[in-house]
């Protein structure tokens, strides 16, 4: 039995990569960017106006000039004209270039306009307003969206300006999600007395639907021969398996038995925290896999994790676990959270608890507030909560104020 | 002009129904339940082993014996079998149904098994131990989501469990996405020195996407009689539209005058905000609407949405406006979030101002750390942030410490 910062270390140190892809843009929400986004031009690309109204020559104002003759329009879109008599005006719309000889833009509300001639109505303007001068935002060449970024609707609107129609991403894992247990049937069946329907793998497929990580699953009776030579065939085939049960103590938990004949390296099995005690992690060796299968990369490995069957224990070891192991292997950097206790809690045995919570909003703080189920096997307990928070091992007495990490999944 | 408040009144006060459908549970994540799932059976629906071991009779255990004979094996998934000998055990596995005539489990741990008989090596154990009874979580019948519960991996493993292997929930809205603007160009194409690419209408796509909302784009050239043929179009096609520009008092900002002369009744227009002021919204006439086009629901309207076309603006608006509006037309409770203002921040205008923040967790509270940007054509200033904090127009200096509401968008 390791500690659950031990076991994090482990599976941090066992990241993968698993290369980059080009997609179009618009399909690139929530990827992660594996190259820098640059401005092509300047930001703005010209003197871009930013008011709808006239544009004059400041001088003339200056010189006590209030009412000009309108000599054309420059509308957003059209090529950049030339303002011929500086005591003359033009109407400019927001976006468009700024007319040549002209430097200062009066907003409509401040003009009247009759007979071809406009006349400003206020006393005070400054030399060049309403214009966004070019290269004000942003440079030519300049970094806009660095790498490892995870792109979002703001980040679209800068790839969609700068051209970029197609984007390099990090490509996603290929994972397997693998249910066992002879009581288990399908959603659509109806369980006899001593059944109950899958759930793990469906929740599983969601939290990393939540990723973007599209997966398969597969669902395997308690028969050592079949389970070991399905897991063979899928250590060849995907970059993660996922595993929802058997490997516990159990007569029927083949698991460990099974990743130990295929050679899958055992790098912890058992995490001093509940629930979600019996987590089995390891990988397989590389060199096995490579004479079998072609890989673009010569050490790609196959990353097991065998979480306890139990809905809560699958449920928060892929939060605590898969998670973090994912972000560091794509690159994406994140930042711990974390949340006030709500109320005292006491927890006896010597493992790290991970307790179930609601979460408020309290004057820009977040407050965790513990509903308690009933043990790990409790998955409807997960629809009345909305986080875990993860309360050390070295204490029994966790009081009301006291800030500890949480993990949210919702 | 009116203020956001009041704006976001009439914006709520426009929500629209667009009914139910019923699809896949595995593809309902993120989309909002609209029936009540009930239990099915008890949660556990026998009483259940939760430890790998063996059951015994406990008054056997009290009455000093420590040695059983193991009878045989009752498995996860094998139908129920029965103690026969008070006096002997059965092996148990975790997820079994509890052996009849047997009512107490001592995990693996704590027995030696030799010869077919097991040993108990501890001298206290509890009647009953172990086992996680008949409807200990839930009873049959019990209400175990409630309608209009958004639905996260939490809920797909409950509605797994209890066979919904299909699942009513809103149904999405229809919406039709338009840009205007003679100065935009497609992401593949390289602008003139006066043109700029698009970008709103996808930052729109993303917004949208966010709330699982799939949506249609057009960009339709500033002339009047198409865009006013093709919004007339949309108005029978599409249950909302979203506009990007032309809202304005340019001379080509025809959108205000389509609306009118299609009888879309303008419900505001321009907002006491920046960025974001010129927003327009309205909606087109139910009966005029019904009469061209066949819909489920009679009263069913059409939402105009004209957001003002610089960057900032559009985003803004969609997230203050168009998120709850969407919100409350599909039944969803959110709960506003705060954030605490990192450090003083004065704004003069009379207007309420929508700031751009990056978001720290500091202590289990949540700092609004202002980044100022170029104003609202800045769009690659949204990209270094993760929030809008929201600072009431009544107010001039905002002190660091002071709690806001905030908007995320990430």
């Amino acid at each position: 039995m390791i500690s659950v910062e031990k076991a994090l270390q482990i599976v941090l140190n066992s990241t993968q990569d698993f290369g980059i892809e080009e997609i179009p843009f618009i399909k690139s929400v929530g990827r992660i960017l594996k190259e820098e986004i640059l401005a092509d031009r300047d930001f703005p690309p010209f003197d871009r106006v930013s008011m709808d109204g006239i544009v004059i020559e400041y001088t003339s104002f200056k010189n006590g000039q209030r009412s000009f003759k309108i000599e054309g329009i420059q509308a957003a879109g059209s090529k950049q004209i030339t303002l011929l008599d500086a005591q003359n005006c033009i109407e400019v719309m927001t976006g468009a270039v700024l007319p040549k000889k002209a430097n200062t833009v009066i907003r409509y509300e401040d003009v009247t306009i009759k007979n071809g001639i406009a006349t400003i109505n206020i006393n005070s303007i400054n030399d060049g307003q309403n214009i966004h001068t070019k290269g004000k935002d942003e440079k030519s060449g300049a970094l806009l969206i660095s790498k490892n970024t995870k792109i979002s609707a703001a980040e679209i609107g800068v790839l969609a300006t700068v051209g970029k129609a197609f984007v390099k991403v990090a490509k996603q894992p290929k994972v397997m999600i693998v249910s066992t247990g002879d009581e288990l049937v399908g959603v659509d069946e109806i369980p006899l007395e001593h059944q109950i329907r899958r759930s793990n793998v469906f929740t599983l497929v969601s939290l990393l639907e939540r990723l973007n990580i599209p997966s398969e699953t597969a669902h395997i009776a308690d028969d050592k021969p079949i389970l070991k030579s399905k897991i063979e065939r899928y250590l060849q085939e995907y970059d993660v398996l996922l595993f929802s049960g058997a490997v516990s103590k159990g007569k029927y938990d083949f698991l460990p038995e099974i990743f130990e004949e295929l050679e899958v390296e055992k790098l912890f099995h058992k995490v001093t925290q509940r629930p979600g005690k019996p987590f089995w992690f390891g990988r397989a060796a590389s060199l096995r896999l490579s004479e079998q299968h072609v890989y673009q990369n010569e050490n790609k490995q196959t990353i097991v994790f065998g979480f306890p069957g139990n809905p809560i224990s699958t449920f928060v070891n892929c939060l605590a676990y898969f998670y973090p192991w994912y972000y560091k292997s794509i690159g994406l950097e994140t930042e711990e959270e974390t949340a006030i206790l709500g109320e005292d809690v006491n927890f006896r045995p010597n493992l790290t608890y991970f307790l179930q919570v609601k979460l408020e909003n309290k004057k820009g703080c977040i407050v965790a507030l513990p509903i308690s189920g009933n043990g790990s096997g409790d998955l409807a307990s997960l629809v009345k909560t909305a986080a875990f928070i993860q309360l050390p091992e070295d204490k029994l007495a966790f009081k009301k104020g006291e800030v500890f990490k949480i993990i949210r999944y919702r």
